[in-house]
């Protein structure tokens, strides 16, 4: 099944303890296209400038991503310069510029009005909206956002969250919202305000995810090698919103399968630098990682 | 089968923005008493001052805690003073009165050196291995440290590690104690050190284990009421440990049930003040949060 997908297609400049990559693919949509690929048929809504390169066009096509809502209008493409230090949990945004990105005004063509999910990914909570707007009926809507719009745009946040399905941010960004500690009120708070389901990311510690009343804990897999931890948080979105948009069954088996796929995916992803290791990932080893998710995670009844 | 714990037992004034505690019952060996006494006949090996008063002798005992090897001698027990933010997840000490703790020399009891397994609680490196020396050939030994030992005594703590099966620590002294920020390679040099076994523990996002290469991840319960985490990492040693030493089989399904009955004894723990909690929990309450773990972690194959 089919998947819209609006957010930003950049190039980020980052530097961690393990190395660095310059004005190298990054960008919400551009992550979680990739990773959404391997389940289903992406549609991505983005703006890029004119100095974005053939090549990374090329490989969003080699993984089978529609671009036919890909505008590429005059001027520079959105830039993001970033380090991390040695825990790696949290980015220090150096420099954020954001050129074409500034006047961005997402129009969906006639053609995606019909796509079965969609995905917004974490843009202003305005033109979120204005994406629903321009849809026709999704069976799943997922959203992200950040603390940037938490703080500054509160009130048509709240009225986005009261037409999505699943809303997938960070722990720090759940209690930022409902401006409370305890991790569980807050979600119950958030909830009420609209979503039927809350994923709970947690870099290191994997994610939570509450659906009438049910917890589920995904745990992160220990890796001895973790690069980058950029796009991370949309490549988990990018499994889970796939998966589901693969199977478009949302019962509760079905959603906790599509947190571990997210979890791999954003596993996959902090290996290499920028959406490197995408680009040479092949799906049997998705299927060994979620395997590996399975002994990581299983324990017997008393 | 019997557990043999040596440590601190002590009076603890908390305050967390949940309220307060003066001059609580507390200690490392006290909590993990408690919580192992659910699973095994547990004998504690501490020293407290003429002051420690007779009802906090009688809730022991009435956990059928064997307290033949708690000495009452000359001066005022252990004092803790600490205090808590709203993420409680670090405690801040003010205040630290060691008291009789000072000149701690644990003697343990003829009866008590055949015991099954022993956990040594987070005492001076050198006095952990003098109690080893004491013991004759026990299954298991289990054993917690600090980071002040990490800091000051390093030597003698790399010493005690080449006699213990099992350490328990959290993330932060993992990382000190290898010196290495990534978590996977630290666990790797610390079991290269003697440990067979390494259990993480991260407070609330719960713990991991690391034996034979094999991972494993238990979840913390997401918890609407978290009042005081005092004592926590002792109660999920004393399930962890506790079950080991009620089934005596160490193998991988059984420290799979074990990691996730500590995490059942630190989640109730943390509800209330001191060993509150622990008065008057039941057996089938444990059997029930155990049962809410399996539904927070399960997941099927792909």
């Amino acid at each position: 099944m089919s998947i819209l997908v609006v957010g930003s297609v950049a190039f980020d400049t980052i530097r961690t303890p393990f190395g660095q990559a310059d004005e190298a693919l990054g960008g919400s949509a551009t992550y979680f296209s990739a990773a959404a690929s391997f389940f289903a048929d992406v549609r991505l809504v983005a703006v890029v400038g004119e100095d974005f390169p053939d090549q990374h066009l090329e490989f969003l096509r080699s993984r089978r991503v529609d671009l036919g809502g890909l505008r590429r209008v005059p001027g520079k493409t959105f830039r993001w310069v970033g380090e991390y230090g040695f825990d790696l949990n949290q980015a220090r945004t150096l420099e954020t510029q954001l050129n074409v990105f500034a006047d961005f005004a997402p129009q969906i063509p006639e053609a995606y009005r019909d796509s079965d999910v969609v995905f917004l990914a974490n843009i202003d909570p305005d033109l979120q909206r204005e994406v629903l707007r321009q849809v026709r009926r999704p069976a799943l809507i997922a959203a992200d956002t950040m603390n940037y719009w938490i703080t500054n745009k509160a009130e048509s946040l709240r009225q986005t969250l009261r037409l999505v399905d699943a809303l997938l941010i960070n722990d720090a960004e759940v209690r930022q919202l409902a401006d409370e500690a305890n991790l569980v009120q807050a979600a119950r708070k958030i909830l009420a305000w609209g979503p039927k389901s809350l994923v709970i990311k947690r870099g290191e510690y994997g994610a939570l995810m509450i659906k009438n009343g049910d917890w589920f804990a995904a745990p992160a897999l220990p890796l001895e090698v973790v690069r980058d931890p950029t796009g991370a948080g949309d490549c988990f979105a990018g499994g889970f919103v796939g998966y589901l948009a693969n199977t478009m069954n949302f019962d509760n088996a079905s959603v906790r399968k599509a947190m571990i796929l997210g979890s791999v995916m954003a596993s996959f992803n902090v290996e290499a630098f920028s959406l490197n290791r995408l680009r040479t990932l092949t799906y049997a080893e998705i299927e060994a990682r979620y395997r590996a998710f399975r002994r990581l995670a299983q324990f017997e009844d008393l």
